[in-house]
């Protein structure tokens, strides 16, 4: 059995690995993660290693690699076979993730979704006989107008309740704390514990998990937790994910453990900033995207990957916390918020229900840019949406030098008067890659300056501007192609170039093309107007760092939003921030669910034609 | 470590037990159940072993065995300290109950609970991309006029359904059947299972359980199993129960396994007989008392037994499978029914149901007699009940002959023309004892013969009727009291006298008085009057052999009763059954726990006078 030794820049670690298999699987075996979007098939290129010792190379590998990788023994782990023992460096280790996890709050009025009432029940006696539940039912719905939910007469009380019940009414003398999710009596504590009333929002995001703690009688933000999330090893994207899980039902809960570790992390995290306790939390609501919901549930996901796109579950689902193991108190309840269709998920009717977009006569327009663009347009009266496959572009796979939103990514560019390139990086550290914003900008930058034609052909030196003239030295070429240099070896944080190739510029124009042509069929599709659109709301990590004169510049966006496009964060966590926050919002995300009318762009013959229009960057420069 | 011998009639079993603790302690860790009506107290006498070694005897357990059971060697196990081997035989093993499973069941109209509907969906294609839980619920609810419950638009399916869901629908072809249980879908089968929709009543009572397999759709009993509560080994009565679950949390859920375990038992035995799947089953209806339902659901149960009497839970529940490990499908649902308070339990509330006496314009009596006397009295307009705690007398406890409706209990005693006493034993087989019924017929006996005068004493022979000096060998002495022979040894299955006690017409006087001061205090309480009761149910297996005329005579009933007092079986398992049959009886049966008043006997001033006055045999002979 090979033996491995893997060096992760902080330690060495060594194992055993079976003959056979790849490399990349042997370190996913070990929990090393490398990022692979396309989860092993050799085309991404992400899973690079640097390798000690002699391996050859196969000419499939030699393409995704250049020469100074290849002189210095550099591999892709998909493509190295175990034979041998090996030792090995990882080159592209987790940097820390840049996760925007700002959520706009609005719109929260009415109760939360969890209510505690404290209450001094009469104390039993030969006269009043009536039973705990009994007692508790009736003092408390004399206390308020609430109407305690019955199924035809018969409670849902949790079995686990009613054994604690007896304990807890007598312990402070029958002073005890009615805990009410959403109109049904869930819990009680013992003595006054009003003030202790927290829940939890999550957004479980393909690419990162963001979990907000709230104070519910205060409606105040006390504590927020992020992390990227651990099924990135299965993929970056949810086919590959879907894929994975759909290979075996051993896989599919594997991928569901994954998030609720996570998700037990993150609270675990929100738990020790605050300084509560886990009990203290009676609700979780969880946005996310139609597949990590389905992995999250441990749901059958194969349909979702393939035409015609069937999810299992897009209802709205109130579960217990046992059901998924949330560490929170044993009496709450978990609310997985409504998604639309197979790729308009929960992340987006959370975005909706936060902007408020669904309650204001002016027309907006929600987009959320990442592997998928989720596209809504409408206003009080209607709201449709499409999914556009733009591709991992914007979050940085397929692109030679791209990355994730990551410390020392690339975030924005732009041209300085003194002929040089200013590059601004997450974190202010030196560069390592190009971000989905900082891809926009250089290429803004290159159609401004005229090295790049409105077709997305980077020109020859002899056709540029003169005054471009000084970037000469930037025209390199890369495995024979084409390439713009932004970041010598020199001046970056790998000491590698970071550049961007004609095949970059093409990756991109199909990405925004597929935006764009989103947003046109949406607004053609409901007869509005470019200039009836008041509010354009860019969300999620790529819409934070986004530069809208760039978007405008390479055509993304209309030029017509340049004055009315704002980031909004990360709305799909805001929206199941104001799920948590009012019931009225708990029931009208179902209400946004339903009303929201789903185009399948795959499925209209104007998307081609919209598609091929916008492959072009724009001319009005 | 002494190592016991035990002989159990059918096999040898020797096992260690620890030295120091009772025999009975010994026989009922290792499973070998004595009767043990009094928990060990040394009360009831009911532990009797044949003890093969020689052990001495205490003076107290000397007062609870006979001379010749002495000289056998027959000891109280509960009063046997092991110190050394002992080689036992077990001279009460379980006999063969005759448990009264008839059930009477009228007006289940309406839909059952459980309620299956094929369907085929229209197929999922690139315009119709509703997802599999949208589909199920949209087609449903178009081709029935069903209301989809939702919480504020939250679905509440388990995941165990959705995870089945996408596979079940393409099964075969979308050819479905849809299981509803109280108008939500919980469940769905591949192809067409309409006919296969099975559910099972249940009766937990203290003493037997009893469980009923209907066809919902066709409302046909399928098949009847009972057996004992195997919760006996800790008591005859729910207090006994009750000590010994709230000595220990392990205590309390091992009684709660003992009836989940009997309950899975019976539910096999049903499934066997009727040649069913489990799976067929969806619904499960319980009823049982106060103490057997809080046991049932491990619930603490010691408020229930000390005033002022309190229990956990009263409403009725509805809980999934899992949550009692009850081997049905799945996503069935099971329903355990509501009580009133702690004595009047939803075996009470079900068998008022099944008599239907709540609809009735009519004032009704209900009165199910065991070792609680649960009464009562009502019709459409009012109902209240009483409870008397009238011993356990009726069981056949605490008397010296007593005993349970087994095969072998005298049922019934009527004297002859020709001067002998007439009994009739269950099974017909030799007798074994005496259980209520034939009690309360020998007590009607003694007093028409004159052998015993109106305030129970039994006479001396001096002082009886002429035309019963017949019977002057029948008058014998046991334990120095007066008693009456029914059977001498030589015609008993056990080779022992039956025979009535001084102190067990005490016993049965207490029980009789306790049972007609309840029903005079009822009728007294709702201004009614013996006349106006035009229905009098007795319930129960001791209401289905009781003799009517000889309750009459003992006064345990008044005498206008004589014409409309019927027994109606067991109508707690009627009662279940008709929730189980019919949907508006499963939400009826909570509108009768509430509106039936329930009077606290033991807070009543009258209470006493009532019972001093019913303690006498009644005059009218």
């Amino acid at each position: 059995m090979p033996y491995i030794k893997v060096n992760t820049g902080n330690k060495e670690v060594g194992f055993d690995a079976p003959e056979g298999i790849s490399l990349l699987d042997a370190l996913k075996n070990e929990g090393f993660i490398p990022e692979t979007p396309c989860n092993g098939k050799g085309i991404c290129g992400k899973c690079r290693v640097l390798v000690h010792n002699s391996v050859p190379y196969t000419p499939e590998e030699k393409k995704h690699l250049t020469p100074s990788e290849i002189n210095k023994g550099v591999h892709l782990s998909c493509m190295v076979k175990l034979s041998d023992d090996l030792e090995v460096s990882l080159v592209t280790g987790d940097r820390n993730a840049s996760i925007v996890t700002d959520a706009n709050i609005s719109g929260t009025n009415g109760r939360p979704v969890v209510r505690k009432t404290f209450v001094s029940l009469p104390h039993p006696s030969i006269s009043d006989q009536r039973a705990d539940d009994i007692r508790l039912i009736s003092s408390f719905s004399e206390n308020t107008s609430y109407i305690i939910n019955q199924n035809g007469g018969f409670q849902s009380f949790f079995l686990s309740f009613l054994r604690e019940l007896p304990g807890i009414l007598r312990d402070k003398d029958y002073n005890i704390t009615v805990v009410e999710i959403s109109g049904k009596i869930t819990g009680v504590e013992s003595g006054n514990t009003v003030s202790e009333n927290f829940g939890v929002a999550v957004d479980i995001g393909t690419t990162t998990l963001a979990a907000y703690l709230y104070d519910l009688n205060a409606k105040e933000q006390k504590a927020v937790a992020s992390r990227l999330n651990p099924q990135r090893k299965y993929g970056a994207d949810v086919i590959s994910r879907i894929e994975y899980s759909s290979k075996s039902l051993r896989n599919q809960a594997e991928m569901s453990l994954l998030i609720r570790n996570a998700l037990n992390d993150l609270i675990q995290q929100l738990v020790n900033q605050a300084g509560i306790q886990h009990a203290d939390i009676y609700a979780v609501t969880l946005a996310g995207n139609t597949t990590m919901l389905h992995l999250l549930l441990e749901l059958p996901s194969a349909n979702i990957a393939s035409a015609p796109f069937i999810p299992v579950l897009l209802s709205g689902l109130e579960l217990k916390p046992c059901d998924l193991n949330l560490n929170i108190n044993h009496n709450g309840r978990l609310f997985v918020l409504p998604s639309v269709s197979a790729y308009i998920g929960a992340d987006t009717t959370a975005a909706v229900l936060s902007t408020e977009m669904h309650k204001k006569a002016d027309i907006s327009l929600l987009i959320d840019i990442g592997t998928n663009g989720e596209i809504v347009i409408g206003n009080s009266s209607f709201l449709c949406a499409c999914s556009t496959a733009a591709g991992p572009a914007f979050e940085g796979a397929n692109i030679s030098c791209g990355i994730g939103s990551v410390t020392g990514a690339i975030s924005a560019v732009s041209v300085t008067d003194n002929g040089g390139f200013e590059i601004t990086t997450i974190g202010g550290q030196k560069p390592v890659g190009l971000c989905g914003s900082g891809l926009i900008d250089a290429a803004a930058c290159m159609l401004k300056t005229g090295v790049m034609d409105e077709t997305g052909r980077i020109l020859d030196e002899d056709e540029w501007p003169d005054n471009s003239k000084i970037f000469s030295d930037r025209l390199i070429t890369v495995n024979n192609q084409k390439a713009f240099l932004l970041v010598p070896a020199r001046s970056t944080g790998h000491g590698e170039d970071i550049y961007i190739s004609q095949k970059d510029i093409r990756e991109l124009q199909n990405a925004k093309a597929a935006i764009a042509a989103g947003i046109n069929i949406l607004i053609d599709e409901t007869r509005s107007d470019t200039a009836d659109i008041k509010n354009v709301y860019l969300s999620g990590g790529f819409g934070s760092f986004i530069n809208i004169d760039s978007a405008i510049t390479i055509g993304l966006l209309p030029k017509e939003f340049s004055d009315r496009t704002r980031p909004v964060g990360n709305a799909a966590g805001a929206g199941a921030i104001c799920a948590l926050l009012s019931e009225e919002n708990l029931s009208e995300i179902c209400e946004i669910a339903k009303k929201i009318k789903y185009l399948e762009l795959s499925a209209r013959l104007d998307f081609t034609s919209q598609y091929t229009e916008n492959m072009f960057f724009g001319t009005d420069l």
